[in-house]
């Protein structure tokens, strides 16, 4: 491990003589390894310094992590930041996944202690934590930015041990004698992550023992290609530009590798998702003369008109709310009920022995899933009407729906789709299912509500750092 | 299936009207389901044909699969080629695995199919097989060709089904009542591969029931970024070509994805093989003011010198044989051997246990494994020595090496690597092992004998196209 972290640390100019450096120290094996590894590179001439973000996922255990951090910094000397984080709260509040709570935590932490101490951050992601990350985002649907694995280095964050696997991090503290929890870690991964590491990767190695390295040195070409691709579609965005933005005709004649970069920095400067279905869709508009809008956020449309492709933003007119539907639940599976705008509601239904992996943890998943023995056979799609309740999964009240929207700031209400059966609202875009239908390990199957846009099936590109 | 095909034959313009197709049909679902699909869209106003090469590998199976095709074109009164070849034989002339030589012989056959009848050829490639060649490519170690799955289109080649998975085949031909043989492909498929289909790509499937589809728009979007690096690449070459060369200044200031490929494409000129580790040492050389010269075929180096990075031929010069050492097969694991010019051979030992899915036709592997416990404790490791007798695993007669060079035509006999322990020769670099030491079913621990270039790891990034 050590010569790899310090090949690793110089290709990437991680680290200068005099820099202070605070570890991400978790307890695990990675870090603990880490750490060590740091203090022992004497002729570097760092201030090693550590930092630990106490996620109050298991109680005790997780004092246990702080305890064995906190111990173990006083052996080597160093300084030590701690955080206590409820992010089991935190993901309620916000809404996101337990693992999604747990990073954004982590990093305002680490930014925090960087800006604190005007230091670097390491943290000790290794090459396997890379490749389940390749993998996860193969699986899910990526681009060339989502097969470029974690980055060595992203701003202040710099990790010494991209090129090490999890076996060397492990073998370095067996051979120094170093004390780890093993468990530090898995709990706010996602299930998924831990079904690749546990199941995929292994079978990788089957195919080629390397198969680790091999994905090291993909992931560094592609980079480097990404990079290049990065850098001509600014370029070509550059000279394409007119005014608020682009010229349709420059567009049209750029290579389609750059014109869908172009596309997706017009999307995100709105703040606009933008999958690869959208960004189709909207290449699709460039062509022939006419003005064509298409809708991307609550009150933002993409307008191809006047030989200008640009975003506007639009004063919002009243809605008009969801047609009423009545659905029947054994019909519900493939089911496709369009909403207007170009918005539509999908229905599946799924067999629970073949979903073991869902996060259970209140994951994203989940909280538009819901229990289909427990739904009555008439199910009413709408908008919210006067006095709907839901009690969203997992939380202990009952309020009204109004009240909540009010809470999310959701924006368009009488576009929101409700779902409702004989005994109430059991689920609200946006919310999520009711206490009622929630599924739990009795289920046995799951129906599965997801939304689509622009004619698109749904799913996106999510390019996914989970770092 | 259908829909899905149409849209892929109408996005690539795969086929127009009056074309004649011949259907590469080898009497799996895949390609039955392609024949009948291909005859039944009347309204593309095609003339469709089939062609079938038997492999000869499995005896009256393989007459059985090639009946089943005979009797299913004449019911469709489809005109059909069917050609044999001894496909074992021609893996074992030209020392291709089954899977390497069996692919050669059917392009070949495609090729001249499309030649003679003025036709283009459409294969029954799925989705499902470019997911299981993405993932092999992953697991051995690739760049972003290797990420783009299979071309839909190559040349005379079209592939209607290659957006279609292989669940889709199968319903179509259940829809259809199409008989169709289960194992037709199987055994020319590597143990690799089909390890792929049934142990890794369910995995991918519970991280997401819908990953066939997010890996093929994945590669979508690889081809159109790979094309364009391509094209870029292909500018900056010709903009940095000096005479037979290119420029130094000119290259040193590419980006580094463009220099590594304007690179690939001199090695690739010269016929020359072109692994990310080379490309990485020769990108090295561009460095600094004085002449370097790198090894990069038998006579064959890459020069950086007055300011150019330029191929030479050299006449060739008496080599020097191998210097002889002794090895001691205890500790031969691991070991790595200078054999002088670049070259390196490197041992490694592995339990059988780990390797059940190694290749067990007669594939490349095990062309350079020995039964590890079949080897006396001493070996010699040298250059051929008059008299030096093998018998090539697989094959019934012993040998003069001297002879097997002849027929090989093998260059710089000198140089090769022999190793021999008391009981005479065991191996040949370019022939393989000798029958004593073949892996066989009773074999426990296999060393493996890889062959390294410059300094690298010996391994290559093969951006292999299984088509």
């Amino acid at each position: 491990m050590n010569h790899n972290a310090r090949a690793t640390i110089e290709e990437f100019s991680m680290l200068a003589q005099g820099d202070t450096v605070a570890a991400a120290v978790s307890g695990g094996a990675d870090s603990v390894a880490l750490l060590d590894f740091l203090c022992a590179q004497l002729d570097l001439g760092l201030t090693v310094r550590a930092c630990h973000l106490n996620h109050c996922l298991r109680g005790e255990e997780s004092d246990r992590d702080e305890q064995l951090v906190r111990t173990m910094c006083a052996q080597y000397g160093v300084a030590l930041d701690v955080r206590r984080v409820d992010v089991r709260a935190l993901a309620h509040t916000r809404g996101l996944s337990l693992e999604t709570a747990a990073r954004e935590a982590r990093y305002a932490f680490f930014e925090e202690v960087a800006r604190t101490h005007g230091c670097k951050i390491a943290t000790a992601h290794t090459l396997s934590d890379a490749a389940e990350t390749v993998v996860l985002n193969l699986a899910r649907g990526t681009g060339i930015a989502g097969l470029c694995g974690i980055p060595p280095v992203r701003g202040d964050i710099v990790r010494p041990l991209i090129g090490c696997t999890r076996a060397q991090t492990e073998a370095y503290c067996a051979a120094h004698g170093l004390c780890y929890v093993t468990d530090s870690t898995n709990l706010t991964d996602s299930c998924t992550r831990n079904h690749i590491r546990h199941n995929i990767l292994p079978q990788l190695f089957r195919v080629n023992p390397g198969a680790l390295e091999a994905v090291g040195r993909m992931t560094a070409a592609l980079r480097r290609d990404a990079d290049y691709l990065s850098g001509a579609a600014r370029e070509a965005g550059a000279r394409a530009a007119r005014g608020e933005g682009y010229d349709l005709g420059a567009l049209r004649a750029l290579h389609p590798a750059l014109r869908a970069r172009v596309i997706a920095a017009l999307l995100e400067g709105g703040g606009a998702e933008r999958s690869a279905q959208r960004i189709a869709s909207i290449d699709a508009m460039l062509e022939g003369g006419r003005r064509r809008v298409m809708q991307v956020g609550p009150s933002l449309y993409v307008v191809a008109d006047g030989g200008l492709l640009c975003l506007e933003r639009r004063k919002k007119t009243p809605l008009e709310p969801i047609e009423p539907r009545l659905l029947r639940r054994e019909a519900i599976d493939g089911a496709r009920i369009s909403l207007g705008d170009g918005k539509a509601v999908e229905f599946s239904v799924v067999n629970c022995a073949d979903y073991e992996i869902f996060d259970n943890n209140g994951g994203r998943l989940l909280k538009n899933a819901a229990d289909y023995d427990k739904i009555d056979n008439s199910i009413f799609l709408r908008s919210r009407q006067a006095g709907d309740r839901i009690q969203p999964a997992g939380r202990g009240c009952t309020k009204l729906l109004k009240k909540l929207y009010s809470e999310m700031g959701a924006a368009d209400r009488e576009r929101l789709c409700v779902l409702a059966d004989e005994n109430g609202v059991f689920f609200a875009e946006g919310v999520g299912v009711d206490e009622r239908v929630r599924v739990d390990k009795a289920t046995t199957h799951i129906m599965l509500i997801a939304f689509a846009h622009d004619g698109a099936d749904g799913r996106m590109a999510p390019e996914e750092e989970t770092a």
